[in-house]
């Protein structure tokens, strides 16, 4: 149970730190804005806004442009416009079969952005460090000198805890118990935070502000690789659960008595849905990777029944396993992600079917189900997105950042 | 996305409001409290406290009692305690075969309770409306002249709309879309406020403030019945969903191609684990209600094989949905609630060796799985803490309400 007291000797600190965190998230999410449409968006004063928006610029994250006349009535507003390099993270991305690396500034801007194979036996937690911390550094070079650096965001595809960045499970790096969290510590740049999230939950984080859920308070994003992860937001905010486990829904048992997991169990959602039951189901190698479900998927497209009929199938289980989530979380909307973005248009009838037939009839016709937008690289935007909410969650303590490095550069 | 801000015109009113707010909490879910002990729990002044307590006072929500010397050092400190009558809310309950009415004060203290059966042959919207107005009318009797009535707050076994009280479906009375709120707005004293929502949604609710969920901010509840309900708390909030239909449990499809459900579809959670199930497994007529669940139970506790075989297969199957519930939301605490509660010792072992074999690693030794403690009352008091909950979120607007009724008399 929280106690929502303001305390008295910070009401004004902690007014003034939501005000302009308010403003820095306006613009960061939705974009430039005038001054006029800060005080609407916010509900603030208008002088309350212009002295906010002075803090920002002074400080470089935000730059104004002069009031154009468009027509609009009213005295005209100046546009205040988020600068991107004045602050950025660097996100990172430990993938199925690859590495990626991008440095991100307010805004959402890509400034630089490599992504490089990780063949699979070079999967230890060494290996994948050093070759992470590589590709920062080749990123980093991308910073221009003014730019404050906020931290690292870092996407794997695992089961995290998000406190310490500790890998409990990744069966796609053969992992168990890694402390990637501390070991990344040890190579990237000490003094900035990192923080390590799942590769789902950073993908709906993504989707949600930049991509096919923006306007979305409460969404489902399943992403689809080898095995199957889940990102869940509810009132706009992600689950995160008590631990930062939340959301492997690749582990729901939907066939208790089904083919065995790599989890251990039996019948778990990614055995009937992952990459390798729609191979098999189309006659393939279960373990033949991505380029093989490229290969069935052009089948399907050329009206191949064999493959048509495998991902029927996969399109059956995704709607039984989306029936039981949509009855317990009351979502508007399921984005489908990852390898299953391409896979939508095979297995939407029959996903849809079973929903039909599933979903408690009330929600049945307000949840909307439709590919992810953002492609393979939600989770690293979702990485940097993380990243730059320890600024836009509380700007104040980095303008005095800016403040005190500006104070030591003179003295 | 929501914005943060305190706008300016209303800052001083808003911290007003939620230290109020923050006070009246910390007494109604942790009982009575000294001013410095509530100094320590908001992190409010002293001289803030003083006088917040002193509105709540006068506005006949609190009193006084003298500082004692307890031994403890520093100056003694009065002693703040809710006045159980100076705030009232009338809660009630459709459960599946009976109707329950209480009132229950500030600190959920029950001043009066009634519970009569609902005979299977009288469950229309009109006859239900009708007898729990009557039951509503009767508690009310109990009310002393001085309290402030808020409102109503009313559970139901069925799926509802928490917006208008609409409900969308309750099999157990046969209902579909049957307007509930709007009805009992007809029936009920028509200026107070009614607050409908799912019992298990409610029992969690109940179990969260005054039940085996204290301490704990995130959990699951499952409701047994005839059905299966749950009720989630997350980060010691409700999920409640977009429209306030999650929590569905009893509809995850578990066995998609077993048993047609209540529901339309096939193999929902409810079908393997709801009483009827139980019944059909100690060769009971599946339709025969509590009173042989209770029989089934019995001999169970005298260690009828039979009886023991049909719990332990529930509690398999309870172990496989629970399973897939705690990989999707991480929860710390599992209760099991309703007729689940009897039937604790008797599925346990069973439900443990799924949680084992199907939960994520990382988490399994994290969630523990107890009895609900509040009994079969817990939806009917957890209507009750929703219902006084528009009180303390908001304590400013009533104590305005009791100024003007003040002035009202005296005018």
């Amino acid at each position: 149970v929280r106690i929502g007291a303001v305390t008295a000797g910070q009401q004004s600190e902690s007014i003034h730190r939501a005000n302009l965190s308010a403003i820095m998230r306006t613009l960061h999410e939705h974009g430039s804005r005038t001054r006029s449409e800060l005080v609407l968006a916010t509900g603030l004063t208008r002088s309350t806004i212009r002295l906010l928006v002075a803090e920002l610029v002074v400080g470089g994250f935000a730059t104004e442009r002069p009031a154009t006349l468009d027509g609009t009535p009213g005295r005209p507003s100046p546009l205040v416009v988020l600068n991107p390099t004045g602050a950025v993270v660097i996100a990172l991305e430990i993938a199925v079969d690859s590495l990626a690396a991008a440095v991100v500034g307010l805004g959402g801007e890509v400034a630089a952005h490599i992504r490089e194979a990780l063949p699979p036996e070079r999967t230890s937690l060494d290996e994948v460090v050093t070759a992470l911390a590589a590709l920062a550094a080749r990123v980093t070079t991308a910073i221009p000198a003014e730019s404050q650096v906020i931290g690292y965001g870092v996407a794997v595809v695992g089961v995290v805890r998000r406190s310490d960045g500790m890998v409990s499970m990744a069966p796609n790096l053969g992992w168990r118990d890694q402390p990637l969290g501390e070991r990344l510590a040890q190579v990237l740049e000490p003094r900035r935070p990192i923080i390590v999230a799942n590769e789902s939950d950073l993908a709906a984080l993504a989707e949600l502000r930049r991509g096919a859920g923006v306007g979305y308070d409460d969404l489902i994003l399943i992403w689809g690789s080898v095995g199957v992860g889940g990102g869940i937001v509810v009132g706009g905010e992600a689950l995160i659960g008590a631990d930062g486990y939340s959301g492997e829904v690749g582990h729901i048992p939907v066939d208790p008595d089904g083919l065995p997991c790599r989890c251990g169990s039996n019948g778990c959602w990614e055995t009937v849905v992952g990459s390798g039951a729609l191979l098999r189901r189309a006659g393939q190698e279960p373990d033949s990777g991505a380029p093989s479900v490229d290969a069935v998927r052009r089948a399907a497209e050329r009206g191949d029944p064999t493959a048509m009929a495998a991902f029927a199938e996969t399109g059956r289980w995704l709607g039984i396993g989306l029936a039981g989530l949509i009855n317990v979380l009351d979502p508007r909307l399921v984005l489908l992600g990852g390898r299953l973005a391409g896979s939508f248009p095979f297995v939407l009838s029959t996903l849809e079917a079973e929903l039909d037939r599933r979903v408690q009839r009330a929600i049945r016709h307000l949840v909307k189900v439709i590919p992810a937008t953002l492609g393979p690289d939600a989770p690293l935007l979702g990485a940097a997105e993380l990243a730059l909410d320890t600024l836009i969650d509380d700007p104040v303590a980095w303008l005095r950042d800016r403040a005190a490095t500006v104070e030591a550069i003179s003295a």
